[in-house]
């Protein structure tokens, strides 16, 4: 869970692309053209495929995977900023809206969990034109596909209401990918409460550890993306129809109730925490008890033993341990053990050790 | 305590209904219309019973259950908004108001608890137009019965004063709700700081946490639901009258002090904690002390008993164990044990051990 | 120290009067009038008594106790409006203010300490109409005794400035009430902190959580005292004139600096409770280490004594046990046992345990 | 550190006077007055000096404690509010700014440590009006020595730029004062850091809650200080000549910077009571290891030797200890601890106790 | 890490400069001016250099270290305000900006990490004016070599955007600085957590509180270095282009997400001091349950051997130690302390200590 990506050395100009990464993944570049009446969809393999825009219709360039080249070539033709090219290309931003003039530039960040139970953060770049969007992910995947199969559908409210409607639904689909991992985690938190109040082991620390280390990874990118969907910039926008503000609404409050979610969570986890130092102490104090309890009964008694085990000889004189020339010596001293021991066994009893 | 609640899969278009539960309890709904002079009272079938409504009067639409069908029926017919018909059957929302035009919706948390102790959270959904109030709740309860009882009682404001007043009658009553409840966890925290005070038991630690956790998920709603009522848009809102403003401040001044009384009971936990975990600290020091204590003194006396025990041959040597043959020996290591344990009885004495 | 106080069952029309309070004490009601020429003073029975005041004098009505026949009566009279009322005799309101048009109504919080040392609340409430001061408080005390003879000694402002200038008095007097209360905790806090740096008890910590619940009880009254003073309905109403609002800005600093004053106490009693804690750990430290000491030196010596207290035969064998019968075996087995002590103890001097 | 200062019994009319304290040190009162050409210097023994000031010219009346006659009779000549005044001779105010329409009040604290390291508060009082400042402390002292001497000196911006620069020039003297203060606070904490590195002592704790006390302190002055110099009245005060506000600014820099380093030290302070904390712990682990290893090796290999000490008689029958006859008994005991000792060390040696 | 730094003494003038440092480094001084067209850069000795620069070129004055003569010349040459030239040359201001007119004055910190592991501090102060832009730095460094050579190299936008763009430029390249510093802290903290999950030494507590001190030192800078950047001095500035002000937002973007990384890395801090704590706790309990287990299950046995290692006399009555001539007297012993240690074994197995 590295923080700080590689980023460029200190002092180089800004608006600078990185060079092309050799182990990056399989790049797909898709280009789908749509009004309310008709829908097509082809690969994107140059900006030469933006011709396939014509007038009226809406496009959405969606890239799955880092191809420098052909997302500067796009940037270069869309005309968007150096900067928000460079931010494109860099991961490690914070989700934020930035607006340029003509168009809106929009970082948000998706989290899924990987198959072996890790938390993965993808940055998911959105500019917005009027009558198209340009969405940018780090690598193919399926995340998108549920707002193709809706356009391809073409019922509703998506295929009518243009490019705004249609960056809404990316940013809904983005957000909403953050419950299911959050579900997760409740359940993890059910988990460690169960265990934690009823036998608690090194390994539950661990897991809360990661835990915490994984909502403060979410905490760092949801509250920005909530702040983003509040943002004056994005509500303000003419570039999203009237009607469609209600649904950014929508998709602010989600981000809010993620958010709180997440607030709560890290409130359990604190408490679990404390609940854990708790439950050691206290366990801790009741192996001490035992202790405690043996060795006070038994460390008296063993002196006494001690005492008669003594090789003093007793014929030197009358006051050499006479004790253990006297018929009943032995008796007496078992029940001087015995009355010692009910005597401790008493006084601990009263304060309660047992 | 689940708190994500089952979702729509993400990427699934906005305003899409849950399909009906067949889980759920029986649904009830009623539809009241009144005004001043006359009231009626009547089972709601489907969405022709909206027809008894004549201008003029003002109807309350009371869905008890979620009867899916039911409420889309009535929601199409009525023109709520069909994010807001989403949020009404998708519980887990957060308290909040949404200006819809023509209409107010607004989300409560009703706290209760239940029979055997478990606090209880109910989503209840307000939608407020003009001349008309529809409340859906997840299941069929009492709670809103002293309106019904005061609305036909025929006393007072609620029967003069429309919708509006009507809407904040249900809300002051959702919010007064909320006390009992406090009630409950304040008492809980006096028997709590009573253990603790006196005789710290493990349970408390769980009592403990389980408060935490309560007051976390009531603090989760109230804090919106606060701001809710001081929200510009229900203060400023034209459904309300303005001699109902005054009332709507009062409910907001009832939700502060539930707010207020939350956050003292949270200190009042962190500090229960704070003492709990001193409090066993203290406790493991006293019998640390005891074992100290009775380790201190009679280790070093078996040792000497150890030393007189040993089996070395006087008759080999006049320096094998001569003691052993003194006519004073045996007394005067008693003597000395005694000597021994008096010193260190004052070396504990000294360090305030006893 | 209850905190939700005895409520309406949820659902209660709002303006519902409790029933009168059987238990409660003696109630006393005055109405005093005055101008800068005349005074005067009598028992106020009921409504009738407000004929007494005339045009241009200011009228003070001051009752102590829940008299609630009484108040319903000047309530309707004076027309306070019915939520206000409500508030006046359901004690556990937050202080607040509240803009009734023609009239302000203001809940405080009086503090003061009972003879057994307890911290006790009085809800004050106060009503100010043009010309007209109405103060309502739980019982019958001797609180705004000092007001009443500034009034009665004739000199100063507080007989040429009207109402206004009389409610800014009482609630200037209910303000300095607070800082005796203040003062007595931090005698306790300085007591306490000697207490626990030189020889912490465990009664110092039973001290420390009273404390920190009064402080928190003080604090949940004293942050909407001073709100409530800094509010701007306060600050603008024509019912003061300009020149009280210097005195009012006067008093608002005052509870600023009671919040402040109860601030600092809390971060020293969380500073004391860090040294408390820390304290015990160390004293449980040093006990251990003198645990440790003992037992590390005298379980290996009393090992080597209990090897020589072995009965194996000598006669058996050359090697069974021929220390026994060496001349010098006893010194031998001493030289040793002060050998292995010796390097004990300084293995232990290395590790500053002494 | 008393906090709640003897203040007037509630109730007492506000701006009453405290009466002259007998035990108050001795008191200083000089005037000076002063434009770009000339200066003079005198002693001010009553309002009657107040006719050297002559128009056009800048007077500074620099009062050196409390002389309430003196400062009464003052305050009504310069027709000071008696709420400022009492406010001047009532120290425990917070730092304040306070605008009465001709003048300006303001409340500041002076920190000093005196000669037995402790940390000493002062309340600066300023009455800045057109043409005059008005300057009380508590006693007599070198303070503003500096600016009296650069006033005298005859150079610079002091001479020429009126009254309100002189009021900046005492507010930043003031604030400079607080640093050498917070050096000496940042050299403790620095030798606090090593020692509890290294070697954590029962003083040291006490040294880290004398420091946080005293950045309490600091703070509760600092925070309104700074805010007093950032408040809109003192920046848009006519009194302050354009030019002058510069360096009001860069006053309130510095508060801000103090501010910034009060924090700071707060939470190295918090930094290092954890770090003692857990510096503890570590110690009492390391003491409880070495325990733990000398018992756990040494108790096994007593009882072996205890067995060996029974004294059952071998010649009672063949089973009875016919070890004490073999003619190896002797060293097989020894071998039988030695390899128990053994095994247990190897045992510890695998928990990484040693 | 001395935070508060050699100032002046209280009550100097504002405006003093500090004398010259004879222990200062070399001292650089260099004069750029450029256009779009042609670029010259040489020494700059004193302000007679500035001739040099003619009417449409910008200018850089790069000063490293602190001469300063030469920076007084320059500043009354460049008609810098007093106060700036004295916040120029005494390091330990915190990061702000400050209008003075004609010229913006900016602070700035510079961290990097010594060759030796330590955090450094320089302290950057840039001033702004038309057409010419002075930096400061305390001391000679390649800092800014890479903005001199895109300035030398002649393409992009910082030959063409004047001294506003330059200024950007070099604000840019220090807040980048932060970042490689952050990546070291990053990785620290990544193998303290592997360290401290696996096996917490003492080491990792003292790397730990080195770590949070660093956070301390760079939150305090880079918080106001944010909101410097957010300033609507900074935004609205005439000095900066219209087009540069999208790079200013960059920057600020920048430097919020320094922001960011530091908080998420503080809060893993505070995690992992709670898992370094938890984990002490842990380990203590283990040992104390080897110490307990072995005790509770020798210490009877013990005092079993102990009893028939006295030497009571068989001869002197039946009922002296009669067990010792019984002929399965020894067996029977150890029957019993087998008995014993079984049940203590079952006894501690069912406490799960093992």
């Amino acid at each position: 869970m590295r923080i700080v990506k590689g980023r460029h050395p200190p002092g180089t100009a800004p608006g600078t692309l990185p060079s092309q990464d050799a182990a990056a993944g399989p790049v797909r570049a898709r280009i789908i053209t749509f009004d309310a009446a008709e829908i097509s969809d082809a690969n994107l393999l140059d900006p030469e495929g933006l011709e396939a825009v014509r007038d009226g219709l809406s496009a959405w360039l969606d890239i799955e995977g880092h191809d420098v080249q052909l997302i500067a070539a796009l940037g270069s033709r869309l005309e968007v900023h150096p900067l928000a090219l460079e931010d494109v290309l860099h991961v490690g931003q914070r989700p934020k809206i930035e607006d340029y003039e003509e168009s809106l530039f929009m970082v948000l960040d998706h989290f899924s969990t990987t198959a072996d139970g890790d938390l993965e953060k993808e940055q998911i770049s959105l500019v917005l034109q009027p009558g198209l969007v340009l969405s940018v992910r780090e690598r193919a995947s399926e995340l998108f596909a549920p707002v193709r199969q809706r356009l391809e559908g073409g019922r509703g409210r998506i295929r009518t209401s243009g490019a705004g409607y249609l960056a809404y639904a990316l940013i809904d689909t983005v957000i909403d990918h953050v419950f299911p991992v959050l579900e997760g985690i409740g359940d993890t938190l059910e988990e460690l409460e169960a265990s934690i109040l009823e036998n608690p082991t090194s390994d539950d620390l661990g897991s809360l550890h990661e835990v915490k280390r994984r909502l403060l990874l979410l905490r760092k990118s949801m509250w920005p993306l909530r702040d983003m969907l509040r943002n004056h910039i994005l509500l303000e926008s003419p570039l999203f129809e009237p009607e469609t503000r209600l649904f950014l609404r929508d998709a602010a409050d989600h981000a809010t109730i993620a958010v709180d979610i997440i607030e709560t969570y890290r409130e359990m986890v604190a408490s679990l925490n404390d609940l854990y130092l708790t439950n050691i102490s206290i366990r801790a104090n009741e192996i001490m008890k035992v202790l405690t309890v043996i060795a006070t009964i038994f460390i008296p008694l063993s002196f006494i033993a001690g005492v008669y085990g003594m090789n003093f000889d007793p014929a030197a004189g009358p006051w050499n341990m006479p004790e253990l020339a006297w018929p009943w010596g032995y008796p007496m001293a078992l029940a001087v053990m015995a009355l010692v021991a009910c005597g401790l066994v008493i006084f601990i009893w009263r304060r309660r050790w047992l």
